[in-house]
């Protein structure tokens, strides 16, 4: 099973992708998609866009997890995160992979057994579900690893093993 | 000219489109795509995508208004409402149309002087405007009327004729 977890946002754009045989997980490949904050929205949703369907083309996941992130309690920056998070989803619909969406702390708790961990701690823990190997260092693609990570764990759990 | 308006939500999208020269609007076409609140995220914003993509390559607009929806106090709505925002501003995007956003208090004091009007004061206005078409009854329809009218004029005042 070939997963893919996306960490989207309006400016940067993590993504990771891992494959697993029930409890053995291996990386794959990881990056961060980049646009410049000045440029037209439009443009950037398109440059996500289009490079998501790139990626999923490259590598053919099976499935697709996506965080869906903490708003804060800004509605216009939650308004803006949104249409970020709307063109990762429409992305994957488009490919027809199954998708679900887990909050930051969900993605933690998983990982490392409590909502709060650190990035260190983060990256730590996925180095070792990874068998040691030589990770991107970029905090996007790193959240987005841990995103797929996740995936795999929830439905794992939900006994879903044919996803 | 050539324009689309879109009314983006991820149960009801509305449309519409009008063409004008220079100061004279002719209503094109209207109508509402709908989608049941309880379907998945993935396949409502799917099905607007694809059936906007639809709209843009039958009538081939040139340009085009979205309404920014007015996001209230609830953070998790305003992320909701940014997803559907996010997949039209694409399938503009796209098909390479230039687009803005509007704001529903600008799309009314465009249309009627002031930002307060209620639907009935700007169903009126609209078929005044249209020569008294017979336009469609679905508020969400004519919402999509009246931001393409909103991005004519507001184009007309800056100027830019040939946008």
């Amino acid at each position: 099973m070939r997963i893919l977890g996306i960490d989207p946002g309006t400016v940067k754009t993590g993504w990771g992708i891992i494959d697993t045989n029930g409890q053995d997980m291996h990386y794959v490949a990881a990056g961060v998609l980049k646009q410049k904050s000045g440029s037209h929205i439009s443009n950037r949703l398109l440059y996500f866009y289009q490079e998501l369907i790139k990626i999923i083309e490259q590598y053919h996941p099976q499935s697709c997890g996506i965080e869906s992130p903490f708003v804060g309690e800004n509605v216009r920056s939650a308004f803006t995160l949104g249409k970020a998070q709307g063109v990762a989803i429409l992305a994957t619909a488009v490919k027809g992979l199954p998708t679900a969406e887990y909050l930051p702390n969900l993605v933690k708790q998983r990982l490392s057994g409590y909502g709060h961990s650190t990035k260190e701690q983060l990256q730590i823990t996925l180095k070792f579900l990874m068998d040691n190997a030589d990770l991107p260092n970029e905090t996007d693609a790193t959240d987005a690893l841990a995103i797929a990570v996740c995936h795999h764990l929830q439905n794992e759990m939900e006994g879903l093993k044919e996803y």
